[in-house]
């Protein structure tokens, strides 16, 4: 079984090496992880934005399945980047998994940033848009398509000091998408 | 031409409405617009969110496109939500297209919300994550999607006033999918 292995990982410093050790993980349960990284891209190319694209859809379109990185990114939510691509593989019927280091639901994360209040009987952020309170991890799309397209959101029990390089909730997804992988 | 109307939208305080005006505008041009609203949701039922997920994924499999508001929500980015169902319906390999009423890059709405930095040659956040400088209006996933697989993403020449209520760049969207609605 051939693995997307999407996430922000690819905007950390040390980008490659995490890309390595997520497919090292892979390898010990048997399964191939294809890192957006390893595509090769010219980024001095005036098309460099293009060709990374192209070289992400052509090794999605190549893979079985994705265990996408839903970690909060720059705000409540997960990484829009990655969440287009949990989308394009659920629409490819794709097996899909994902994990967050960080396990409280949306409301209470975005409740920490800014002032979240009651109005009308509707939770409310401070623009008067409706929060999402379902008491879910992240937006009720991600969440469900998880659960009808592969598996449930991982998160750990406790937030990892480093949620960036924690991989303990990554290496469930990988055990549920080789028993999976058995399976069939 | 059947075309789903994805946005945050959703979240407005009248959501109804706008979702009614967006419909009104497609019809005008002989389109019929699916809004996520209109799906009938017991949102008192323990299974609400799994419902209103489902009837989602339903209307998006019926439609044959889908509009997308990308406006930035809640930080410099798109909706996360609405995000996957862009990718969701490029998977699906329907017609594409979206609109934000922000036409900034990402990096220079970034950096009006929080500190970016260049460090060895690399713009980055200040938790040290690289953000992407390739003179795009949100992540290189949406932008180039919409080019490989519909229409470029529509913004305004000048960010109108009241970006959730400005519909001059959705009805730009609806235009380019009649045309190719008459084309095809």
């Amino acid at each position: 079984m051939k693995i997307y292995l999407a996430g922000p990982d690819v905007f950390l410093p040390d980008a490659v090496e995490i890309g390595r050790r997520k497919a090292a993980i892979c390898a010990r349960f048997g399964l191939t992880g294809l890192y957006p990284l390893d595509n090769a891209i010219d980024l001095a190319a005036p098309d460099a934005s293009r060709q990374i694209f192209c070289g992400n859809e052509a090794m999605m379109d190549q893979a079985d399945a994705i265990i996408a990185n839903l970690t909060p990114f720059r705000g409540a939510g997960a990484d829009p980047g990655t969440v287009y691509e949990l989308g394009y593989m659920a629409g490819r019927r794709k097996f899909c998994l994902a994990y967050s280091n960080d396990g409280r639901t949306y409301a209470d994360r975005l409740g920490h940033l800014v002032n979240v209040r009651t109005e009308h009987g509707r939770l409310v952020d401070p623009e008067g848009l409706t929060v999402e309170d379902f008491g879910l991890v992240d937006n009720l799309m991600m969440i469900h398509a998880l659960e009808l397209h592969g598996c449930p959101l991982v998160t750990p029990a406790a937030r990892p000091d480093d949620v960036w390089h924690d991989l303990a909730a990554f290496e469930t997804c990988v055990r549920m998408a080789a028993a999976r992988s058995i399976a069939t």
